[in-house]
């Protein structure tokens, strides 16, 4: 059922100050500094309609993480439980996608500066989306 | 810098009544039927800590998106000026990756039973994630 391989290719890469994943935050809202989004300048097209000021959805390759892990500590806290990985946001996971939402700040051509993005300098970059109301509110 | 190319494998797929993408709901809270989340029997163990009544983040792959489209009319409404792919939830965009956020029915061993999700039958999941506060926070 799960034998199907399926290939992507980024659309571009983080650029950022973070460089160290023991010190970088674990979410994008406990500190993260500026970062720029670069994409592949063949589709700066698909970034038509983002402006400054907007909310996005962030997906990216987490490259550093592990892809053999199913059970973790959540946030790395040796006194937690271990959970299963698909009931935390753990790096660690069998595909490493992260989840970002961030606020643009900035839009130059195929560049985006994004406020509150905790991923690390070189992190590959999947897709980008909007923020819905759905994704948002309490139900 | 986007040359590298990234290898996923499904970890499993959505069992759902939606077969045929034209009568499918373009988002969860449009109508979408329950769907079962059905994981590979070896990642069970991944799932500890998921309960009935929590919502969660399903990352899924859109396997009859087109990836060659960077401009769509938002919606599939040809009266809407068309927008870049990366400021619109179309399928249709270079890594074709589905964000959805269900509520969890019942859990059943690696069998999740899920309500609000629009994917198609046959859909390959590739992620599962808990909502965090800050996805859903007001800024």
């Amino acid at each position: 059922m799960t034998q199907e391989r399926i290939e992507l290719k980024p659309i571009g890469r983080v650029e950022s100050p973070l460089t160290d994943p023991a010190a970088a935050p674990k979410q994008g809202d406990e500190g993260a500094p500026d970062a720029w989004l670069i994409l592949a300048a063949r589709l700066t097209e698909g970034l038509d309609g983002i402006e400054a000021g907007e909310e996005i959805i962030v997906l990216t390759w987490l490259d550093r993480a592990r892809r053999d892990v199913l059970s973790v500590h959540p946030r790395g806290d040796l006194s937690r439980s271990p959970q299963g990985v698909f009931s935390t946001r753990s790096p660690d996971r069998p595909n490493p996608i992260g989840l970002h939402r961030v606020e643009v700040a900035e839009v130059d051509g195929n560049r985006l500066r994004v406020r509150g993005l905790e991923a690390l300098d070189g992190t590959p970059i999947l897709d980008l989306k909007p923020v819905l109301s759905a994704d948002v509110s309490e139900r």
